[in-house]
């Protein structure tokens, strides 16, 4: 052991004990199950709460604790009445290419499934931030994200219909919009991003199937065209425990 | 009225009316208060809990959990016994600048508590991430980020002894690094990014003053100077209820 916090440096520095006080009980054990987690590869089962709760001779309460950090952080999953080890997390880049493209990087298969496609005239906000006419006819496509037929975020496209005025009846709601555009002649100009975490709201936990109050990414863009007319407006929740963003800075 | 989902398109869609079933009765509190928070402007305290749970008639224990998942997201914070109206998350540009930069250009006072300094010789993880040798001595910085005294952060920087060999005797903790290389000749070439968001070791919470378990945004970066030699690897936790993070996009 060369390393005097134990630790990568990706990881927390001297994780989980306070320079006063005591470490946390449920923590000392989630820092146990941890170790676990590393040996067991993708997919391997866990002992069970009352094996673990009886081997580390704590309450079984304490075990669930650990255990609920640990899912939350992406670490295990839940599979049937068991807890398996999760896969790592999907890197998608910042960068105008879609989520299409950036989980068949990573060797998953995309997917999308649609909840809603409605239009309705352009509200103030929308206007303001897209530079849209208030009052314009705009699509609303909301679509449950998907990677290898797992459910990871959700996401709404504000578009105007003159950009894409028969969405509802030539575009395939589980293929890349951006395709859909880029086949329309749309060319790609710049976007704002902002990202922050947020927790599910009870409907998006139904429709992404996590634990309500999960922390999730939730990305916010605002793209524009070519020309420099206003494009999209696209809101996109990403599960927490299943996502990072990278990006590439140059000085 | 004229937004069908009653939002803003940056707001949660039809918010917390899951399609099947009701709503759950924490969020519709939460929803009523979210409309009060709205309307009070920053710093501005809440009705109490007691006060709260009369006039909407529901249990104290409902109006917790909703203000509990208010304060997680940064809408609310908690002032000595009371509640108040969190201000805006704080901006964070996605670039090459510095944390205090990013802070000034907010208008607030960007400062650093160390927490401690120390030398150590590179361990294999580190030389695979960066490009150092595997024992070379590197420093470990590690300070508590502060916006307006506030504790916000918490961030370690590893860089290498042989860069900074009086790191210990003539840097301000209370400074920027970035304006510290800077002044001895070093210039940035270019970086890697991650961005995740996880949960605060009690370590964490008890450095940063935060709940424990609160979602924090994690930032890794791996820096070159402009030859792409070997910089910097910096770990960066922000509190997810106070930060949130831009970049813009070119095609």
């Amino acid at each position: 052991m060369d390393y005097p916090n134990d630790q990568a440096p990706g990881a927390p520095v001297r994780a989980g004990i306070p320079e006063h006080g005591r470490i946390p009980k449920y923590y000392a054990v989630k820092a146990r199950i941890g170790h676990l987690v590393a040996q067991l590869g993708e997919g391997r089962p866990i002992p069970t709460e009352r094996d673990l709760s009886e081997e580390y001779g704590v309450a079984r309460e304490t075990v669930r604790q650990a255990l609920r950090e640990l899912v939350l952080e992406g670490r295990l999953r839940r599979r049937g009445r068991g807890t398996v080890v999760a896969g790592p997390k999907l890197e998608q880049p910042l960068s105008l290419a879609s989520y299409t493209e950036g989980v068949r990087r990573q060797g998953r298969t995309p997917g999308r499934a649609l909840v809603g496609l409605e239009q309705f005239p352009c509200p103030d906000a929308l206007a303001a931030e897209t530079g849209l006419t208030r009052g314009t006819p705009v699509w609303h496509l909301e679509r449950v994200l998907l990677a290898d037929d797992e459910r990871v975020g959700l996401e709404s496209t504000y578009v105007a219909v003159d950009r894409v005025p028969r969405l509802d009846a030539d575009f395939d709601p589980d293929s890349s919009f951006y395709a859909y555009l880029r086949e329309r002649g749309v060319v790609f100009g710049d976007a704002d991003e902002r990202i922050e975490t947020v927790l599910a709201t009870p409907r998006e936990a139904l429709l992404v199937g996590t634990p309500p109050a999960l922390p999730m990414l939730l990305m916010h863009r605002v793209s524009r065209d070519a020309e420099g007319l206003p494009l999209e407006r696209v809101r996109t929740l990403y599960r927490g425990d299943r996502f990072s963003f990278s990006t590439h800075l140059r000085g």
